[in-house]
């Protein structure tokens, strides 16, 4: 279950096999995470990064979706509790023979819940539209504002996180105010605002090589942005954010209107519940600890893997995985064929990453990419990490949209879908 | 004010102009009214068919765009009352020398408007993703319901209006069932779909040749829609819509949990504004009578245009305008020349319109076409259709991805942007 990267590619490596295998998700369509980001930024629409699950899986007979969220497990009974969505939420249990739980993860606000109405996240696609209403409409705001200190607060735009969905959206939001647009408005200048990058952790980028983290933080600054790093955010209202002092100085307030939040990953419920179910340990992260073969416990009929579980050795050492989409769809590949290596009776050998390395953009031609002990960071970087987005997007159709929408935003610097597409009175 | 297509052409005009131009709009953006229907049948994406006011006129010094709701005019004091929507609701007064009101129209609902809840338009973008989650969720209910009479009635689709915007959405919500989606479920035949267009008037397409009309009725009942014409709506609720009989039968109620409106165009409230203030006449759709010159009587300094408008010839009878975006765009690029022409002490011309003809879509290659009494239909008629859209669509951009777009669902018979892009559970 889960539509993500990891039970997609699951999926994807069953459909030819003799299994009859259903697809849980809450949502209809499989989200490319990387470039939700692009999407609160408006330089791509929400469908043109969306595919619907059951046009993947059409001609595969022994595959079904079914729209709902996994409400609880019964692992001793083999099966899942979903509370169906489409009709309002008939709960019914679904047996399995073998199930795979890619529930995925998502950001925490550290504990304090009640920053995110001030600081929506950009990792759902839901909230990726709302960030976008936010940015645009307080350039509007900043228009028609005549006092020029609230002027200033709608001009300043905080990010929280400087990992790399962080750092491409704040060079993507400086983009849009020197760039985007420059000459839209009459009684600002766009170029004067102000993007706070915070971090709690010393550098930019923290699990990149430190070059690499001076490198995007030098862009970074080239851009307009200013990386608060070694900083944490202490609070945030509707007005401002404000962050701990550098090295036990006093906290200091900023006011902004827009604070986005890319921090703090979280995994799905659905770990804690797995972990209730079959006593494995769960971490500060909220993930399920796996064996080697990404089994629970004492249940080798069930697998978790992605960003919401912790995968340990045959020492029983937790393994340093990051949270990327490469982790999840090689598990996700290996769970499938873990399931068909079952079933002719013989047992898998553990899973194994091939780290193929790590990339992120900062803004126009420039990128830092870390791929296999080769620190690339500008141009080269840049087309690389374009075009390995562009080949896991899925679907043809979506390739193509993405790459036009990208040749005209570089070409005109504009961005064509910055449309404020839900009523301004909603905020 | 207003940036729909005649507000747009009339701006467009001025921007090479001695004159300054405020365009004020609740939206930041253009919307491609004509293609709205297909974002709420999943072919485009929401970004695909709007463009950004503020780009459009970037490079024109002389044009502001100012993101507000006018919410009350002043004429003899020559200022209208704009509540600005980015910071909340401050309002404000805009003095002008020369106003245009393209306000435009949406769906009325015959009186009922309760009935919004249950049947949203697709005049709206907000409404449309209202009405592409509807529709796309029907059919995940559909699938996962075990009593057939239910079932039938998420597989009933009902579709209020047979202008061409209903006709248009008839036939593709046909086209999804029976191509897009087939072999996407395994417990239903989306195939068994039934799609009901229901118009008060005896025929399909009324404001076309009744030739044409007949055309469309045999090419929408060959795709599976079901025209109940003469008939009007008596009743609706969250599980069917009720229709009153032909020719003074019983009225019948068809258990249809889908209903999408597309019925009775009533202009903005600022018609009956412009009419109270200056004295004017309002009609039963509430449009506000102007003169051969689309002024208000008493103020040359007030033009008034679109949808919003009845329009009077020198004699004081009411001319016969179609409420369509090529009747706008004449009138706002004749608002602009009737603008310098009055700057340069002379007096304009009367509004004369240029009937270039009707287009209305059906389906994959199927049309109907009238254009100057040539009449045409099939093949011919969509591919005229298909480029006059393009052609009128703003943005080369926005042009090419809609185009791809098509071509995909054309060779595929996909819909590319088919997402449920909102939590199912707000339903």
């Amino acid at each position: 279950m889960g539509g993500g990267f990891g039970g997609l590619q699951a999926v994807r490596k069953l459909r030819r096999a003799q299994v009859d295998v259903t697809l849980i998700d809450r949502r209809n369509f499989h989200l490319f995470q990387p470039l939700v980001y692009q999407v609160a930024t408006g330089a791509l629409s929400a469908g043109e990064i969306s595919s619907p699950l059951r046009g993947i899986f059409k001609d595969d007979e022994n595959v079904r979706v079914l729209l709902g969220e996994v409400t609880g497990l019964e692992l001793a009974a083999g099966q899942v509790i979903v509370d169906s969505l489409p009709n309002g939420g008939d709960a019914r249990k679904i047996a399995y023979d073998s199930l795979v739980v890619a529930g995925g993860s998502s950001y925490s606000y550290f504990g304090h819940e009640e920053w995110r109405r001030f600081a929506p996240e950009v990792k759902s696609l839901e909230s990726a539209l709302d960030v976008r209403r936010r940015i645009l409409t307080a350039f509007e705001a900043a228009e028609i504002e005549p006092d020029p200190a609230r002027r200033d607060a709608w001009l300043t735009f905080a990010v929280v996180g400087a990992g790399p969905t962080g750092v491409e959206l704040a060079g993507q939001i400086a983009e849009i105010a020197r760039d985007t647009l420059q000459g839209d408005f009459r009684a600002i200048d766009t170029r004067a605002a102000r993007i706070l990058l915070i971090e709690r952790d010393d550098r930019v980028l923290p699990l990149f090589p430190p070059k690499l983290s001076n490198r995007a933080a030098r862009a970074l600054e080239g851009l307009g942005v200013t990386p608060l790093t070694g900083r944490a955010v202490v609070a945030i209202d509707e007005e401002s954010v404000t962050v701990a002092g550098a090295a036990g100085d006093e906290s200091e307030r900023f006011p902004a209107r827009t604070v986005v939040w890319a921090a703090g990953v979280i995994a799905s419920e659905i770990a804690s519940a797995l972990a209730a179910e079959s006593g494995a340990a769960l971490d500060r992260a909220g993930r399920v600890a796996v064996g080697p073969d990404l089994t629970l416990p004492g249940h080798p009929e069930v697998i978790a893997l992605g960003d919401m579980v912790q995968v340990h050795d045959s020492q029983g050492r937790p393994l340093q995985l990051p949270g990327v989409a490469p982790v999840a769809m090689q598990q996700g590949r290996y769970a499938a064929r873990a399931i068909t290596t079952r079933l002719r009776g013989e047992e898998p050998p553990p899973f194994h990453y091939v780290d193929k390395g790590n990339l992120a953009t900062i803004g126009r031609a420039k990128a830092v990419a870390d791929i296999k002990g080769l620190q690339l960071s500008g141009f080269i970087a840049w087309i690389t990490w374009l075009f390995v987005h562009l080949f896991y997007l899925i679907g043809l159709q979506n390739r193509i949209l993405v790459f036009i929408r990208w040749t005209f935003s570089f070409v005109t610097r504009g961005r064509g879908a910055r449309i404020i597409a839900w009523p301004p009175e909603s905020r």
